[in-house]
């Protein structure tokens, strides 16, 4: 399988195709970034890669961030994290509080943004300094210590978050936050922030590729039947109310942000990121999505 | 791999434990069933076969018939069926009509029971004789030409099918039903009455399995990139609010029926099935999603 | 109060401003009806009448009935009625299922369709010919043999009445109606084809207006506490989502149809009818919500 | 009339009675009152007064503070506060989200806490310092110079209010809310502390019995039509999901306090406040709602 030949294939493809949709204008940074971005990076079980366009410049990595905190909260308790937070798609987009009140604080899944922040909120009682924490097991992903958080970025989503605000304080009042919202807020901001580019990503996500992948520390990240739930979670709640259809399009567990980025995994195979800041009506990138589509088409490649 | 080892293991394990649940209790001739049938049958993409406990006996496959009926309507009508019914997981329980005043009477997924009345729908308005066409249907996938409805399980449900006849006059209400709703649900009751075997069901799923799949006619059922897709919704909606925590604990797409069977799929490898009447309180055999949980951990081999 | 000269120029003001809306189209023999019939009557607690324009003619008066149909039951069964039905509005209009679903089959009111079709399900019950004895009760508050059901509007809704039979059954499967969903349906479709006039109409819901008002037979209806109650459940609920707004505007209890009568009750002054078969997006006649707010400013007679 | 003998009966009869139900206990500083308390204060059209009980002692107004900011915003803004926020009944609990997420931000009606919120909205932009100025027309409904916040209670409820929190950043999410949503937060919180009397509380909404009311400083504080719509209001919505069992068993227009409170009023001929501290399972006073039952059953003076 000649992967460089292929993505560069289906970037011409789509460069020559109109970019359809809108960046995410509700947080005013991400609104800056230029809509004409373009990037793909593939990194694979054996450690080879292959990029095309940006696939060097780091952008808002937005929700894609949960998959991290997710795993980053089940290395650290187990289990138990299911207590708190479900493994159910939810039929509602990312920011539904409908479900909430039926469920009594209860969220469907870590990648509502609820469900993050009870996992984020977990994290904050586990950790001396959780943000710090999250930031070197990020690092500690992809050996690469210029990793950051963007503060004009979590300055830009305080200043309108207030639906956040509101589902943090709706399941703090079913008793399912522990910490202060404030402090749970300002960390799931914080950890939206992070600044990656296509490659940091697709290499910092082998953990759930590859059963034997280790940290920069030598450490596992999940053992291997955490690896595959993490995935199958991916598979049935990463793209909110169109996972269904990235399932059915795509055939990969993946994940999405706002700030048009979008990471895939295959089993064994391998993890490829794509980012292009145009969103569709449902909040996931138009390019992203096109581009995985012909993707595991063209590779069929596929899970299923 | 020693399948024939393997599932017997697990049988012996789960015969050793409690059976827990209740059969479904609400269509009188289904509560008549044996609660202690147990039975496992799977079928390789090579054509090997393995079996234990009650694998040869015939059971009403219920809401298994869905997959089958959808991928009848998709090899018939190809993508227009989409425009009738999407491919979204629900969030809410298999008879839920919320969803269906949101979505104005477009049914989230095929596997809702209102979503497979829409695909019945089709089916009768496409052909000449809808009952015998799908028998015919069904029969070509196995070579089994004694494979049957069952009268007395149509008229158990029908007479107190009370909640399926509101979903499809609701559906109706729409104007997304386009035959008489009393043709539609006596088509669907129907279809869901087919009595077959495990081994009935694993060999006749093997078209989802296997890219060369060729009926007893020598026809394709599905192209290469629609068995996909139909694996793809088994995935995201195949056991209703349930749908996410099968794909996390077993890995394979699958689809369940009250009557207590499950079949599951590991494209390119293998499809295996299990009966078990028991049900757990979301509608699913205990028994069988416990028996492929340790079996897709044994075999390690689970999609993710 | 010189209620001819208020009513007469009500009337005038109204017939020289545009008539806003739409007749009920979904049922086919609604349609039919000319949308420019407009009529008004009023009936005194001390037996004066008052009318104006097509106040003797017959019209369709749908949900009108409801009221009928709950003060005969409320007669017959008094309080038990209550396990049934509740008394609280919806909030949602006047077919919605999302209610019934999370109330488990109860209807939060007896003017939903729902909370109706329940009402019927216990006439039915406690009657020996619920269609006879109904029109029995009707004749006997006003003295006019001559009301009578219509076959072509009860022909009319069933050809088209998917929601109501998706609504009745759906009740059916919580248990909360004990009788065939078809026979209650083909009363509650019956009760709704009553045609009467105006004049009819103010002069048979005398018994909410009038303490000491006795029937043909010389028997009372309700008792005093009896009326008031079922008084104020019009008030609260009489007019679906717009209960709100007609008890803000008008300010007096009344209850609506989709045949574009509207009927209004001031305790112990008068029942007031009107007439005009366009309807507002809420389905409530809209020169009859006109003629009541002119009417209650003009005569200082809301009860608020 | 001896309204003096028939209150003592009642409040004879009930204090014999076993007193059911629970004190606020959500709101730390509420669930320190005494459970045994009760007290009755009516204020009739001609001024005279007439009290039993604790009707001297002023307890936590809460939510009916809500019909005070309702009708002071309406006396600076007249309709244009209708744009904001409706006047149907919800037919959900008073801290429902679900609704204004269907609605867009829309609440309902003010009597909910996120329409409340946004009459604090409406009134902190109208009025220089909005607690000093409603303060103001408070004291001028009553001339009791002495009735005043409660800075115990405020603080007792912003350390668990994350319900309302929830909401009013939730309103302000959809542009409902257009100042700071902590000080529309801190406004509504501290209106809500306010502390009077049984006695102060008939005497303050003799503004919506008697059409002639003049304030102390000689002002009408609403027209006799907007008068009439406030109690409107109350009657359909002043209980929240009560609000039809209220207008069904007492036939007046109210309004509930979870610190165990109750207005009632009888347009033309009296308000009437019970306080007794234990609430039903819906957050109204238990012994409020039997004594106002009682009362206008003896009254015969139910406006329906």
């Amino acid at each position: 399988m000649n992967y460089q030949q292929i993505i560069n294939e289906i970037y011409e493809i789509l460069k020559n195709e109109e970019n359809i949709g809108q960046t995410a204008s509700y947080i005013p940074e991400l609104a800056k970034v230029n809509p004409d971005n373009f990037g793909i990076h593939l990194s694979t079980i054996d450690n080879k890669e292959f990029g095309v366009g940006n696939w060097r410049d780091k952008f808002s990595i937005q929700s894609i961030s949960k998959v991290f905190s997710l795993s980053f909260a089940y290395k650290i308790l187990g289990d138990r994290i299911w207590e708190r937070v479900g493994v159910e798609p939810s039929g509602n987009s990312f920011n539904s509080l409908i479900q909430l009140e039926t469920d009594k604080g209860i969220p469907r899944n870590p990648f509502l943004n609820g469900g993050a922040m009870v996992i984020c909120d977990m994290l904050i009682s586990e950790l001396e300094n959780a943000k710090e924490g999250f930031l070197t097991f990020i690092r500690s992903l992809t050996s690469n210590s210029q990793i950051n958080y963007c503060n004009a970025v979590i300055n830009s989503e305080k200043s309108v978050g207030y639906r956040n605000i509101a589902l943090c304080n709706f399941i703090k009042s079913y008793g399912n936050i522990k910490n202060d919202p404030n402090d749970v807020l300002d960390f799931y901001f914080t950890i939206c922030s992070l600044e990656m580019s296509c490659q940091d990503l697709s290499n910092s996500f082998l953990f759930l590729v590859n059963d034997d992948f280790k940290t920069s520390e030598n450490n596992r990240v999940l053992s291997l039947s955490q690896a595959k739930r993490v995935n199958a979670i991916m598979q049935t709640c990463g793209f909110y109310d169109e996972s269904g259809e990235f399932s059915f399009k795509v055939g990969l567990p993946g994940k999405s942000g706002v700030g048009g980025g979008i990471i895939a995994i295959h089993p064994n195979k391998y993890c490829i990121s794509v980012w292009s800041p145009k969103l569709n009506e449902k909040g996931n990138s138009y390019r992203g999505m096109r581009f995985l589509e012909l993707f595991t088409t063209k590779t069929a490649s596929s899970i299923f």
